[in-house]
């Protein structure tokens, strides 16, 4: 891991670039820092220059109640080398969107599962090169989308204690069965007037999930249209489990 | 209104038994009392001595934000005369329920309508009497249960200006019809496995609302089931509409 940039914000955010091998990344820690700060990992859907600006505002927002943040590069995403099999497998999806017909299966399938199998080992390796930062410890929470990628690391990291997941994006049915061995607390957050995203879907999705304690927060509005209230909520959600 | 009975909790809440006419109530206000403290009015299924533990814990709770709490007892229930239809149409229910069969929609609307249209007025005339109490004004919130009455509440009662409905009892088509006249700020609370309740449905009013401002919260759990964070979540919830 190689620091890459610094800034710090009049909050007393530092906000840290950085690489791990190939995959740029950024790190948001508070100051003074409680020691050792919870990490917050901040899922989005790939671009991070794209998305700075929401990131950096959930950073700081989780930064007020002593959390560290961090997230990373998805894979095609970017300055990251695109996949070939990804375009034509998001080019055959919007084809079926724009002609108003359901997204086949496979097509999700074959969009979601490779991202899927490339991201989750990369933020690991994320969390394997931040934990042992000064003032960063556990427990860690992952929060964000794809969900997909919430999904799979609930299940395979157990060094995440508790997600916020945002539905919005397609779900392979392989993801909803994963979702079944899922036990961490969950908080789900669904758009109810989400344009691309299918709320039976994402129900379906929260109902397999085998998580003793998972609450759902759904609101009116579209993809974007996530009320400023629910990062005070996240924020709660975190404070009760990473505390 | 005739006050029956008082007594202050070591947290500083007053509370004071009432009758309105034939129907009995109870009203909690915080001391000291912000000046006039916000009223959120207590629904529930019927029955105040039975469900009074946790009346009386939501309405400490909401004592703690500096929010008056008040319910009344619904028409039929606890020492109220009871109506011969409406026994009737519970044992229809209950009937239908233990064979495993779905309920039939004028089952339900010959259980929930005549109970709707008795209580909102009774509900209304409460208003009447404790908005002008000292240390008690606007605006008023309502919580709870029974939703239809809340539905109906919400679109007939224009002091009322946020309400916190609990999903979990059978609602008539004619009121998911009203439902989408309703435009004050909604929170739905959702227990996902609640035994007694068709969550497709919940799901289908929580849908007809037309409300610009409608969250839905839902919990992993039985009827009873509520997580205590929902509490905390529904004061601020209040607060941000009442204050």
């Amino acid at each position: 891991m190689r620091f890459t940039s610094e800034q710090r914000f009049d909050d007393g955010v530092l906000e840290r670039g950085f690489t791990l091998g190939e995959v740029p990344g950024i790190l948001w820690t508070p100051e003074p820092a409680p020691a050792p700060a919870p990490l917050v990992l901040l899922g989005h859907p790939g671009g991070l220059a794209g998305m700075y600006p929401r990131l950096l505002d959930r950073a700081r927002h989780a930064a007020a109640e002593g959390f560290a943040a961090a997230t990373i590069e998805l894979p095609g995403s970017g300055d990251r080398p695109r996949s070939a099999a990804a375009e034509e497998a998001r080019a055959d999806l919007r084809r079926a969107v724009r002609a108003g017909e359901p997204v086949p299966d496979e097509v999700v399938d074959r969009l979601v599962l490779p991202l899927v199998d490339e991201a989750v080992p990369e933020w690991r390796a994320a969390l394997d090169a931040l934990l042992p930062l000064p003032g960063i410890g556990g427990p860690v929470g992952f929060s964000g989308g794809v969900i997909s990628i919430g999904v799979r690391l609930a299940v395979v990291e157990p060094r995440i204690s508790a997600a916020l997941l945002f539905a919005g994006s397609y779900v392979p049915r392989a993801i909803v069965e994963e979702a079944r061995r899922v036990t961490i607390p969950l908080l789900v957050l669904l758009q109810w007037d989400d344009e691309g995203n299918d709320r039976q879907m994402a129900l379906n999705l929260f109902d397999a999930f085998g998580s003793a304690e998972k609450t759902l927060h759904a609101n009116t509005g579209g993809h974007t249209g996530v009320p400023r209230f629910e990062g005070d909520d996240g924020n709660r959600f975190f404070v009760r489990h990473l505390r």
